[in-house]
């Protein structure tokens, strides 16, 4: 038998197997300013202090995040797929968003492991800044699998995840917005789990 | 506060997490020649074809091996402390094993993310190969989450863990043998998993 690489699938969390966190936020909450995203501020540094000065002014701290993201849950059918995947690859999550806010959602998943950026709060748990663990992220995980002669699939949605979907063995772009779509034809468009597992199982199949 | 990395805890599986499958397999099988290990054949690739040559004179093939390991538990408090891991901090498990004799203990461990090798197999199932992923494939990937701007801590027990112990930011031997714990006394023991607990806890207050 051919030797083949054992495959990691790298995928993106929000608007892939979660909701978006901050619309989710801006909802519950009723602050319409947070559903801003790098679709209307592109500099995520001013998107993220117009998040901070948002949530001061309504007096809201780390914990009243973290509660109403213990109300969400992960897209339909992302647990059944995730079960699916564990079960026959590895797989990491990389995301942009904060650890402090993801544990309730990584429990609903199965705790996958996932690679992103932390919080910083003051000693009331107002949130006072955050670390983004290095530029282009996703895209340099997805190198350093491959340099450790893993197979990489990878799956996002975002321009912020065009990156690593180029970099991949294999990309998908899952339910992209009709720009994104359109900046990458290159990049195939998946909309259902089951395309998504069609595909990684053809891909080990056929690499 | 201060700007903290976030933490990776890779860990060796055999004698860290749960027994050493060769052994278990000696012992389920009877068949004495398995239970030497990089002790007694130093040379790993010499150390395998021995093994592959003793499943093949008993006609064990790869589904036996598996059904061995099908029976076999993580060591005591293993699940315990993996479940407490999952919540605080990323935890990777780091192995020579390969990904075919290693689901069932995943499984029972709740699915933590795999770096380790791949078997090759004929059409019957019996056992004809193997591939290492990469030289020092531990070593590289404390390397690679490093670059990746992680704090990783390492626990191991064996001479193949040294090198990513030494690599890590904290490594630590668990339950060594006399031999290695003389031979790197640098490498703090631990033999307890509540140790383990109390220096990872230490280690992310004071990094």
């Amino acid at each position: 038998m051919a030797k083949k690489r054992p495959i990691i699938v790298a995928m993106d969390l929000e608007g892939v197997l979660v909701p978006e966190v901050w619309i989710s936020v801006a909802e519950k909450t009723g602050i319409e300013g947070l559903k801003l995203t790098t679709r209307d501020i592109a500099d995520y540094s001013a998107l993220m202090s117009h998040r901070m000065k948002l949530l001061d002014e309504n007096g809201l701290k780390l914990k009243d995040i973290q509660n109403v993201i213990a109300t969400m849950d992960p897209l339909p059918g992302a647990i059944d797929y995730m079960n699916w995947l564990r079960e026959r690859y590895q797989g990491v999550i990389l995301s942009d968003t904060f650890y402090e806010f993801a544990s309730p959602l990584m429990r609903k998943l199965g705790w996958p492991t996932l690679f992103c950026n932390t919080i910083q709060t003051d000693e009331t748990g107002r949130i006072i800044g955050y670390t983004m663990r290095l530029n282009e992220g996703k895209r340099h995980a997805v190198l350093g699998f491959k340099q450790l002669n893993f197979s990489v699939v990878a799956m996002g949605d975002s321009y912020n995840d065009t990156s690593m979907l180029l970099e991949a063995d294999m990309g998908m772009l899952f339910r992209p917005s009709a720009k994104v779509a359109k900046e990458f034809p290159q990049l195939p468009i998946v909309t259902e789990y089951s395309e998504v597992m069609e595909r990684i199982t053809r891909f080990a199949t056929e690499q």
